[in-house]
């Protein structure tokens, strides 16, 4: 079988049977974005061939790819097999670690689930045998413990400390370890997972470590991950439940040896993720949540022992998982809108959380109201003809006046695509230099005068217009097309918005506070966000940034059992608009595309 | 690495690095007596060299084997470590599958612990996106489902089948599946595992399967095994706990085959077994129970997750453990005690089961005492100089006469050893005729004229003397030692009797019934267990085989959840008592080595 070397990875691989590129190179550690998966539809996994030949460039990449590419040897990785040596190289560059950790955080009072209690266990004798079990229970003062806690018994008699989730023991050691008791927050996004090791008697955060998702390779959103494990029935689901189980254990292991602190001291993980982030977690089928009506198996929390899904910690150490409510409105919704204590105050409050999917709730006088739109990639820079997620190299701001077009590159580097904040900007540039009308389309060339500085920067090609962002051998630009897609996802979510208020029967400004939520929503300017008319004029002095409450709620309920019940109370009482059942959505959705700001 | 060929297996193995050839037989699949583990003190692991050389015989070999086994080629396979290619043959041969599955059976009322229910789920609509999770409690009218049967749901809705365990829900199935409801009962012996496939609707058994207990070869018995757990710390306890769950699930696998019984169907397990075989199959530490003061890790009955022992059947299958009484009354003897009924029945009943641990309860008009002695593995045909396990080509009775000695084999084959019932009988009829005397010592050889018959059946050697069994080329024969072994069994079986009377405050005489349990007991007939004096001669018209009570109980427990909480009750009110603590005992035991009957 032929080699493939990735020259800017120093690595050869060696080519299997029925694989394409995409899949050797995914197999072998080498990260290729494929948002479809592989089914050469995005157009995302290039790569450039350095040396030797590869067959023939397909029609469909004649499609995906710019002609300039095809000349540059830039190919796709998903619709080429290799059949001979060759050399390549990957085109994306990971972002280094820039995943959001932390967050606004209300007062709370601290008191853990997880406590331990000095106690005496009788040495048995000859006369009195007694089973280790019952010397337990009787210490304990109680009769049934959880037989799986036997298996791990430190056995000693004399002094032993007692591990206790709220009333169930779940670890005896021996000796006085009172002092040693730690806890996990995790927030499991699709695209990122942060954790921090917590000291659950202070409330310390004693180390974080973070990743992009281990399940990213299975798809980058989460329908694609359900569909490959409809597709891999065998095995598919646990694939994904153990990419993510054996992603968790590493960033435990990492804060564990950055803090010394002994695995065997973590007694519980609390865990706020979207619902299918949850399912998959669990081993738990998916596939209820991609198909309509999008019922999932289970939105309560859960209590489970973490052996049961293959997390570390002591042999006894809890997992809990936060409430959802719905497929679509996860316990990193439930934690958020908890943080930002929605239910608790008064007046009307709108909490947004921006990514593929936008979940939205709004709180009125602590009535709460949910809903989710299906913003789809665009504004994570996915589905754009020069988009490319927030790596090194991408374009996160655009600023156009008649002195020309300003970028600013993450890394400093030279631009290579847009990100989502990127192309966002871009837009919302459009929109304000006219170049963009009210229905989205370019305005025509023959429009403006020679003169103006905007003619050269609009290409026309046939019928095609685009606007020239960069010129040159690698040429980048904001099409049609691309426009389409942020204004499909400023209509799902200002669409969403509307809907909400007019289910609460309030108007605009009426609002107190627009709080924004999330990785991805941090990074998206308030002028962006009003520019493009995703969130209305209206709120704009209104917008809060609140930072990962999804990992804050994981943490107050780590430290606080009263937390926990008030995340569930809030759960349950949040209502679920399911948006494509509302009467007269469509057409506030085709009202919501308009950029009522154009000229 | 060399060759080894096993003529009479005809199979040829590889020698490793650091193996001797037990251990090479045995990682082989070729099972050669051990009742040491490979320490090299028993004796028994005889192979026969054929072929090739071996390095020269020790001098432990020496000692433990005959000068003419040694010049037949006879070695110690856990003495030799192969050096070249060689030829062997193995000398045991596997008794053809003689195991002991039924019993009596008192009348009971079935009233199986599980339970078929069918229900309606609603099907959700966009509109009402109810959870599974949701839907199922509520068609349920119950809150709180584990969790873990969300894993495994077939998620249908329309009709579908609750399957129960008491009141908790442990599986959901598609459609009516009320008619496939199915149970294993399971006896765990240290020789022996029993198992029969049961439908809970009837009551009958569909299927039997029975193995020798897969764990012999980590030894004999338990505290070989519970030493070689100690002695392999890493996984010692894990690799006995896989030996028994894996030959568990190939009984349940071959059971359900034969009866054309899917095995998504079982639903309970239920097991009796001694105390170490239980914590072996729950993974737990049997370190305790081989110590002083023998209190074992627990007692109490268990009702765990099939899976989460490895155990097969439907996903959400539960193990019902009997409970036991303490480290060395288990819960075979339990099981035993409540299927002869001894606390529902007045008058004064004694229920033994004879093994290496001989284990006795008495019941006085329902009070029942217990005691364990420790009988030493002779009557099972170990520690004997021609000792065998009951295999074909064992003796297993033996009449002396002027007329010669005639001898009873298994397998009418000619004879290669003595099991324990032959030893018995053996030593039964030197009593009768007069060679042993009251102290447990041959007569000596010129207390006999010349003409007597028995005079040439003593053979001297030396200060040795040895009753020949048989002459010729491969003799078999009894010695002193032998004498010793049967003797100890019997003081410690016969004054753990006296000590349980002696504690009731009853006499011998005041004994209604006598009942004896159990695999190995079945084959010791009432003239042997009263001629050696295992059994007083008061008591021979009382003695009632029950056969295997453990299995039985394990049944009776799966057909109803009255017989389970009975016996649980059973277990708590037995009182236990520690011989060894007990006063006066040492004294009772010289007194119980005794052959009263002996002229």
């Amino acid at each position: 079988m032929p080699d493939i070397f990735i020259k800017n990875k120093s690595k050869r691989i060696q080519c299997k049977p029925d694989r394409n590129l995409l899949q050797l190179l995914l197999e072998n550690g080498i990260f290729v974005d494929n948002p479809c998966n592989g089914k050469g539809s995005c157009g995302k996994c290039k790569i450039r061939l350095l040396q030797g030949k590869l067959p023939a460039v397909s029609e469909t990449e004649k499609r995906l790819l710019k002609k300039e590419e095809i000349a540059a040897g830039v190919r796709l990785a998903c619709l080429v097999v290799p059949e001979e040596n060759i050399e390549i190289e990957t085109l994306q560059k990971e972002r280094t670690h820039e995943i959001l950790t932390a967050g606004y955080m209300p007062d709370f009072r601290m008191n853990p689930g997880i406590s331990k209690k000095k106690f005496q266990i009788e040495k048995p004798t000859l006369e009195n045998q007694s089973a280790y079990e019952d010397s337990l229970g009787n210490a304990l003062g109680r009769e049934d413990l959880d037989w799986r806690l036997l298996q791990h018994l430190a056995m000693g008699d004399g002094e032993v400390t007692g591990v206790f989730s709220g009333e169930d023991l779940i670890g005896v050691e021996t000796g006085d370890t009172t002092a040693l008791t730690y806890g996990v927050a995790v927030d499991i996004g699709t695209t990122t997972v942060v954790t921090a090791l917590i000291d659950l008697k202070t409330g310390d955060e004693l180390a974080s470590a973070s990743m992009l998702n281990p399940q990213k390779k299975f798809g980058l959103d989460v329908l694609t991950r359900i569909t490959y494990s409809i597709e891999n029935p065998a095995d598919g689901q646990k694939e994904l439940q153990n990419a993510i189980v054996e992603g968790l254990n590493s960033l435990i292991e990492d804060m564990c040896s950055k803090s010394a602190v002994s695995m065997q001291n973590i007694y519980e993980i609390s865990i706020a993720a979207n619902c299918t982030m949850m399912h998959f977690l669990l081993g738990i089928d998916t596939a209820p949540i991609g198909r309509s009506p999008y019922a999932p198996v289970f939105v309560k929390s859960k209590n489970i022992m973490a052996k049961d899904i293959g997390l570390k910690g002591a042999p006894g150490a809890r997992v809990y998982c936060l409430p959802s409510v719905s497929s679509y409105i996860g316990a990193d919704i439930v934690a958020g809108a908890y943080v930002c204590q929605l239910e608790k105050s008064r007046g009307n409050l709108l909490f947004i959380d921006i990514g593929t999917n936008g979940e939205i709730v709004l709180a009125k006088n602590g009535r709460l109201m949910s809903c989710s739109c299906a913003a789809g990639p665009a504004l994570e820079g996915m589905n754009i003809s020069c988009g490319m997620r927030a790596a090194v190299g991408a374009i996160e701001d655009v600023a156009i006046t008649a002195e020309g077009i300003k970028l600013k590159v993450i890394g400093d580097e030279a631009p290579i695509g847009l990100c989502g904040s990127g192309i966002l900007a871009a837009v919302k540039e459009l929109i304000r230099i006219g170049l963009v009308r009210k229905n989205g389309s370019f305005i025509k060339k023959e429009e403006m005068e020679e003169t103006d500085y905007r003619y050269p920067m609009l290409r026309v090609d046939g019928k095609k217009r685009e606007f020239v962002l960069r010129n040159g051998q690698e040429p980048l630009g904001i099409t049609q097309g691309d426009i389409r897609q942020v204004q499909l996802a400023k209509g799902a979510i200002l669409s969403g918005f509307h809907a909400l208020l007019r289910q609460a029967e309030l108007h605009m400004n009426q609002l107190d506070k627009v709080m924004i939520a999330g990785q991805f929503g941090a990074h998206l300017p308030v002028n962006s966000l009003v520019g493009t008319e995703i969130l209305p004029e209206e709120v704009k002095d209104k917008i809060h940034y609140v930072g990962n409450s999804s990992k804050t709620g994981a943490y107050m309920a780590l430290m606080s059992v009263e937390v926990k019940k008030e995340i569930e109370a809030l759960a349950k009482q949040m209502d679920y608009i399911e948006l494509g059942a509302s009467e007269g959505y469509e057409k506030l959705f085709a009202k919501c595309l308009q950029f009522e700001k154009a000229q």
